[in-house]
């Protein structure tokens, strides 16, 4: 079984390599410069197809190695196959963990305390607001965002979640809609951005509405940069309306050298990593999803293309 | 209702007096030289009772303020009436995050992404081992920790749980006894001390148990500073088997001055502070205990006397 592989990234191809050859039972990496012999299932893609599956017809799947896809969508030359996002358990446990990392920073329990550790002081303070009085708001609520978001619940925070159609999900107040988005953001400590990037969300997070989230409320973003107006974001921290944001993804990527982002106080840049597992877990997924299409299983995970996700 | 509060600390009883009258019905706070006229329930106490409950007769239970009740264990005055340690689900909340975040803190995912923005580099690497590589192992499975185990699970974890009596829980590998424990510490890349002080468990985290550990595994405290040698602790650090500590609790609290705790590069400290919520979630607490007193209730959360905690 063989698994024809489109990078231009030469270290992560022969990483791949390696690692599907690991596999029991192993499989062998084809790139497109290779023959066309032999049974080649499905392409793994890091970026636009740009024709290069033009002469391998027998390739029944296509597996975009990130989680979001909309440069394959805009792509004439992707084939009308099956497009699958690359979203696996260890995927959604990563996310969960950045998230939660970075939630719990947003609460600014710790900072004090260590600052207290470095002035030799000891401090213990009246105690600490309990999570619940803490309000975290996700937009989005799909695959990789319903188990996050159930993990912030878990952990005692008072979590709200806005999606495009209306969900039901224990203990999480949901919202839809342009309105009930403006009420959520009005109870919202620290506002997490997990929205793919399609037409409707393109810019969506712009200076209206940040302005619609209380002084000193927080940003995360994880979803895509192009659903934030960077320069309304940067413009509330500057003004103060704004306390922190946490930034994985950006309008460009990497942002220019010259962007105030890089060594701004108030910001902590991650360079689009928060559900990228290393390839070892991404080699068994894929080993996973090509023995459930060579069975005639149904996949999870397919995109919907009409949706854009 | 009345509730005696016996602490040597002004302030804390201040803040106790306001949130108690905030509460509907308000609760009266009485100090130990009010008159003893009406109808006081119980006390509560953040130390030793040292003999201040001889005159106050009809006091049906004794709530520590701390999780902790080895002090009042100790203290040959304190009556033989229900003692109850301060556990509440806010208590849960505040232990789950802060044991989350210094976990999260010890797999070292997020200080290289950090360290690559203050130097102005998109440093993307080849994704990062899944949550479930990594071994969290916790000493004790009761009440604060059981809930704080199955939160580190459900996020990804690979979770390990030894306890004095053997548990059995859904997604964590239970362990009890020494030669048990030997084996736990060999595969466990953060260790988390959450014991109780007790003659079983006083100085059990020694030279001898820390040696057991994969170099360079790190190590939690929110259990009791005397469960640890810190010596042995220091010992571990300086001679690189382990990588950092974080330490919530301490042989002497606080510790002294001159203890190289404070300034350790890798001794993370916080004030005993990792489960205290704020005074208004405890009064909430203490009027739901004093309700379920009054109306005959089973009240969960009793110290057995004889196990020590």
């Amino acid at each position: 079984m063989d698994l024809l592989m489109l990078s231009n990234d030469a270290v992560l191809a022969e990483e791949w390599r390696a690692e599907l050859a690991r596999l029991d039972p192993p499989i062998r990496l084809r790139l497109p410069g290779d023959d066309r012999q032999g049974d080649v299932v499905a392409a793994l893609v890091d970026g636009p197809v740009d024709g290069r599956l033009a002469d391998w017809r027998d390739i029944r799947l296509v597996i975009g190695l990130n989680a979001g896809v909309e440069d394959l969508l805009g792509d004439p030359t992707l084939p009308s196959i099956p497009l699958l996002r690359m979203v696996c358990p260890e995927t959604v446990a990563l996310m969960k963990e950045y998230v939660c990392h970075y939630v719990i920073r947003a609460r600014g329990r710790f900072e004090g305390l260590e600052a207290a550790q470095r002035a030799g002081r000891w401090e213990a303070g009246p105690g600490f607001p309990p999570p619940a009085a803490f309000r975290v708001a996700v937009m989005g609520l799909g695959e990789l965002v319903l188990p996050t978001a159930q993990s912030l619940r878990d952990l005692g925070y008072c979590v709200s979640g806005w999606s495009r159609t209306l969900k039901t999900v224990p203990g999480i107040a949901c919202y839809r809609g342009r309105k009930e988005l403006e009420s959520m953001l009005a109870t919202t400590d620290v506002l997490i951005c997990m929205l793919p990037l399609t037409p409707a969300t393109r810019g969506l997070i712009c200076a209206d509405l940040l302005a619609k989230l209380p002084r000193n409320a927080s940003f995360i973003n994880v979803g895509r940069g192009g659903c934030v107006v960077e320069a309304d974001l940067l413009a509330g921290l500057d003004q103060d309306r704004l306390s922190h944001a946490t930034l994985d993804v950006f309008e460009r990527e990497p942002p220019p050298s010259d962007s105030p982002l890089w060594a701004h106080p108030r910001v902590t840049m991650t360079p689009h990593v928060a559900a990228t597992p290393d390839t070892a877990a991404c080699a068994k997924r894929v080993a996973r999803v090509l023995s459930a299409v060579l069975q005639g299983e149904d996949v999870r995970g397919l995109v919907d293309r009409a949706q854009g996700y």
